[in-house]
């Protein structure tokens, strides 16, 4: 059936949101409009006031409500240490992990020519500002494992020789609790390659 | 990870969505901020306009942004059939199917005394108000078939029988191109029990 205009339009506004397509929006609309409005309401205040108070951290790029995230403003932190992500959602899996101390820095991307994307969009004047300031002793690749992820490491390890800061990247292999069978070749064989000394 | 308070009361709103769950609103949230900020300010102003520009039809309850929905106000619908359903939703599965050219009421709900539910909540009174005034001719029950909608039902073939209007429900049975293998046991026995003549 058609719909009405200002439906049509909030149906067209929804389909925006990842994973959300025709069917799922009218869900969804017909949802907040019927049953939800207060929630709706909510939702509207929320969204706007992201959109206009969240923005990047300037040592970062991480998403924060002040000029510094609460990451690189943190006390806690180790500051010798630098991990390169590519998005905000890494940045997020790497604290769930609980695993790392030190401080981040997000691409908002990866190198990737043919879409435009140089190192200017992926901010890396700011970071190497950071590594010539001498503070950082280590750098930590934990771009994705895809071709562009590879060369987008292979070219921040290329910058970070030039201010002498140690590289590292972060292993690839059988994921934890991973049967060998299960796992695809192109893992396996990065699996095997990148062997080390059994550690008993 | 402890997210800012911004991006905290983001997070919540989107839940109030159906179906999204704390991974997809983050997921949502962080593809908004990273992404698409006009998509967001779409979905805002969006929203923000329809909350308050989609009312109920004053004759069938539908959405609608005047005083009548535009099937009411069409001049090609049968107003002597009207069909009740429970929601709009149902009124946009009905209205896709191309089969039923009258008119519709939605109740926006269905009677359930544990929930509070009653006539009232119905708009029962609006719809006594149509069938009273003499013009429709049949009322169609499409309410689901639940206990509740077949209750909800009942109750109002009671009151239309109040005002002779003949009364149709809408038929229960094997889905067309379901496999009587594949379909369950409370739709056979009612398939089999409300079996019609076989139409050469």
């Amino acid at each position: 059936m058609s719909f009405t205009p200002l439906l049509q339009r909030l149906l067209t506004a929804l389909c925006c949101l990842p994973g959300v397509g025709r069917k799922t929006a009218q869900r969804m609309a017909l949802h907040l409009l019927e049953k939800d409005r207060d929630g709706g309401q909510t939702l509207v205040q929320a969204l706007s006031d992201a959109l206009d108070g969240i923005g990047l951290c300037e040592q970062c790029r991480m998403f924060a409500e002040d000029s510094t995230c609460p990451i690189c403003a943190g006390s806690r932190r180790n500051r010798s240490i630098l991990c390169v992500v590519e998005t905000p959602a890494d940045v997020i899996a790497v604290e769930d992990s609980a695993s790392y101390s030190g401080v981040y820095f997000v691409l908002l991307g990866r190198l990737s020519p043919l879409d435009g994307i140089g190192p200017e969009e992926l901010g890396i004047e700011t970071l190497e500002r950071r590594l010539s300031s001498g503070e950082i002793k280590e750098l930590i690749l934990a771009t994705s494992a895809t071709v562009e992820g590879e060369a987008t490491a292979s070219f921040l390890a290329g910058l970070a020789g030039n201010h002498n800061v140690k590289v590292t990247r972060i292993a690839h292999g059988v994921p934890v609790g991973g049967e060998l069978e299960y796992v695809d070749s192109g893992t396996l064989s990065r699996a095997i390659g990148s062997r080390t000394l059994f550690d008993s």
